[in-house]
C-alpha cells in the first residue's frame, strides 16, 4: 500500500474523531515534515483533511474523484479483486486495457477506471456513454477455472454485486433485467458486458465490464435516452460519491466472484432471482432473427436463463433482447 | 492480386507447356522489358522459369518458401478464407497475431504463416515447437455467426480439412483423434488451437490456429517427442512442397467453413467421423482433475463427443485429455 493510501486509512478508521499526528506518523514511519508533504498533497486533490495541534488529523471530506490509493486503501487485505487499480483519465473502453493487459500475462483481479471513454461499448457491439466524472466506467480481470459454458455465472456475479453495492450506498433496490441490466422505476441505470478469450474447452480470461450512470442530470441524457435511462443521482434526488460507490462494488464482487470459485453459485442464483424481475414474465426474447416467447421460470446451474415455452417445452436462453410483455391474461 | 500473383497464375495455368511472352505481358499489362524485370525478381526468390526465344516461358519449379502473392495466386477468386496472406520470416505466435489484427477489426479470413515461431502454442497453453522451415504454422481469422457453445464447430473444420489437403498432397490419410490432433500410425503429426473472443452469447471472433509437421528428420525431433511425433516427410519417404500444401489446406478450409456457415455441419461431422480413430474405442478423458471412462459414439450437433459411460449414460465431453485404450475385453 502507497503512504497516501495508508494515510488515507489511518484518517478514515478515525472518521468520527482525530486521529494523533505522533500516532500516525508512527506507524507510516514518517518525519512530520513529510507527513505535512502528504497532506498538502492530499489535499491538491481536493481531500479536506483537519489538523488541529493537540487534537490531531481529520479527514472531513473526499473529493468525488476517483483515486486508486484512496480505493485500494479501502479494500481487505487479500483480496483478489482490485489486487491493482488502475485510472484513467480518458481511454478508449476500458474493456480494451483490460483485454490488453490479460494478454500481457498480467493476473487476475486488477481494475481498471476511466474518467471518461471515448469508445465504451455494451453489448452486441453497442455505443455505450461514458461522459467525464458522471459515472463509473470499469472492467475487472479475472481468470476463472470455468468452461466457456459456465462464463454466465460471472455475468450472474456482475449484476449481484452490483445491485447490492447500489442499494447499501443509496437506499435504492434496482431491479436485475435478464441478463446484464440493472433498472430502477423500469429505466436502465447500468449495464454488464461480460467478454471472454478462451479456448473451446477453457477459459482463458473473462473481463466484466460495468457502466453505471451515477450523477447525470436529465439534460445530461440525450433526449431519446432519457425515457430509457436513468443516473442513482436523478432517483434519489441528490448525487453519490463515486469512490465510495466505487470501494462498495469492488468489495460485493470480490465476495460473490469467491462464491463462484468454491462453486456455490446455486446460492448466488437465488439471490440473482430474488432481484431479477425477468422472472416470472412472460418475455419475448430476440436471439438474432429468431424470436422465443414464454415465461422465464429461473436460471439454471451455468447461469442461462429457463423459458417455458407456450408448447410448456423448457428452452435454454443464454443471450439475446428480452421484452418483457407488459399485460397478460 | 499483384503482378507477381498473376505471373506466377498464367506460368501454372501452362505448366506442362510454354505460355508465349506476348500472352503474358498482354493479360498482366506489362513491357517486355518489365516481364523481363518481374521473371529476375522471382528467379531471386527460387522460382526456376525458363523463358526460351521462341516458345515462351514456363515454370519449372517453385522454392519451397512461402510466398503470400503465390499463395493467394491459387485461391478461388471469391475465397473468404485466405482473402488476405500475410507471411512472416519469425512471430512469436501466429494466433497472437491473428488476434491482434481481429481486434483491430480486420475482416475475416485473413492467413498468417510463420517460417517459425518463437512461442509456439497447443492446447492448454502447451508449447508448440515450430522450427524454421519444417512445417506449416499459420492461423485463420474466422468471424462466423455461431453462439460460444457452437465453436467446437471450427475445430472440427479445421481437423477435416486439414486431413483431406494431407491426403490429396501425399496419398497417405491422417487419423483424426478427438478434439484436435491428426496422427500418422499413432504418431502425432499436427495439432489444432481454436481460441475465441467472445460475449457470453455472441462470438466476435475464432482463430484456427494449425501446426503441421511437414519436413522434419527424426533427427530434428527432441528425443522424447520422436516416440510421440512425426513429419510427413517421414512417413512419405520423401519431402513435401509446403506452399503446395498449404494452398491446398486453404482450399479446404474454405469448403468446410462454407458447410458451417451454410448450417451444414451434420455432413462435415459425418466426415469427420469416419475419419476419426476415437469413434467406437473405449477412451479416458481427463478433464481437469475430473476423470471420465466410456465409449466413444458421435458428435453432437455442437461438436462434443458423446461418450457413453460404464453407467450407460451419455456423457456430453467438450475437452480434455483423451487416451484411446489399447485393448479391452
Amino acid at each position: 500500500m502507497t503512504t497516501d493510501a495508508q494515510l488515507l486509512a489511518a484518517l478514515r478508521e478515525h472518521r468520527n474523531g482525530y486521529i494523533a499526528a505522533s500516532e500516525v506518523m508512527r506507524r507510516l514511519g514518517l518525519s512530520l515534515a513529510a507527513l505535512d508533504g502528504r497532506v498538502a498533497d492530499l489535499r491538491e486533490l481536493g481531500y479536506q483533511i483537519e489538523v488541529k495541534p493537540h487534537l490531531g488529523c481529520r479527514l472531513l471530506s473526499s473529493p468525488d474523484v476517483l483515486h486508486a490509493d484512496d480505493l485500494m486503501a479501502r479494500l481487505p487485505a487479500n483480496r483478489v479483486v482490485g489486487r491493482d487499480i488502475r485510472v484513467f483519465k480518458e481511454t478508449t473502453s476500458t474493456n480494451d486495457v483490460a483485454e490488453k493487459l490479460a494478454r500481457d500475462g498480467v493476473k487476475q483481479g486488477v481494475v481498471i477506471f476511466a474518467e471518461s471513454q471515448t469508445k465504451g461499448r455494451g453489448r452486441l457491439g453497442r455505443k455505450w456513454e461514458s461522459p467525464v466524472g458522471k459515472g463509473l466506467w470499469f472492467s475487472v480481470l479475472l481468470r476463472p477455472q470455468l468452461l466457456p459454458t459456465e462464463a454466465t455465472q460471472l455475468t450472474v456475479v456482475g449484476a449481484t454485486a452490483l445491485a447490492r453495492a447500489v442499494q447499501s450506498q443509496t437506499d435504492i433496490a434496482p431491479d436485475i433485467k435478464w441478463p446484464n441490466d440493472l433498472l430502477i422505476g423500469g429505466r436502465k441505470v447500468a449495464g454488464i458486458l461480460t467478454e471472454m478469450s478462451a479456448e473451446v474447452d477453457r477459459v482463458n480470461h473473462v473481463i466484466i465490464g460495468i457502466g453505471l450512470d451515477v450523477n447525470q442530470a436529465a439534460s445530461d441524457f440525450p433526449p431519446d435516452v432519457r425515457k430509457l435511462a436513468t443516473s442513482l443521482k436523478l432517483e434519489r434526488g441528490q448525487p453519490v460519491h463515486r469512490g465510495d460507490l466505487a470501494a462498495a462494488i469492488l468489495i460485493e464482487l470480490e465476495r460473490d466472484y469467491a462464491r463462484v470459485c468454491r462453486g456455490e453459485f446455486a446460492a448466488l442464483a437465488d439471490e440473482w432471482e430474488s432481484r431479477c424481475t425477468t422472472i416470472g414474465q412472460h418475455v419475448t426474447v430476440l436471439i438474432g432473427e429468431r424470436r422465443v416467447q414464454g415465461r422465464a421460470e429461473s436460471l439454471d446451474d451455468s447461469g442461462a436463463l429457463l423459458l417455458r415455452t407456450e408448447h410448456g417445452r423448457i428452452e435454454r436462453i443464454i443471450g439475446g433482447d428480452v421484452t418483457v410483455e407488459k399485460s397478460r391474461p
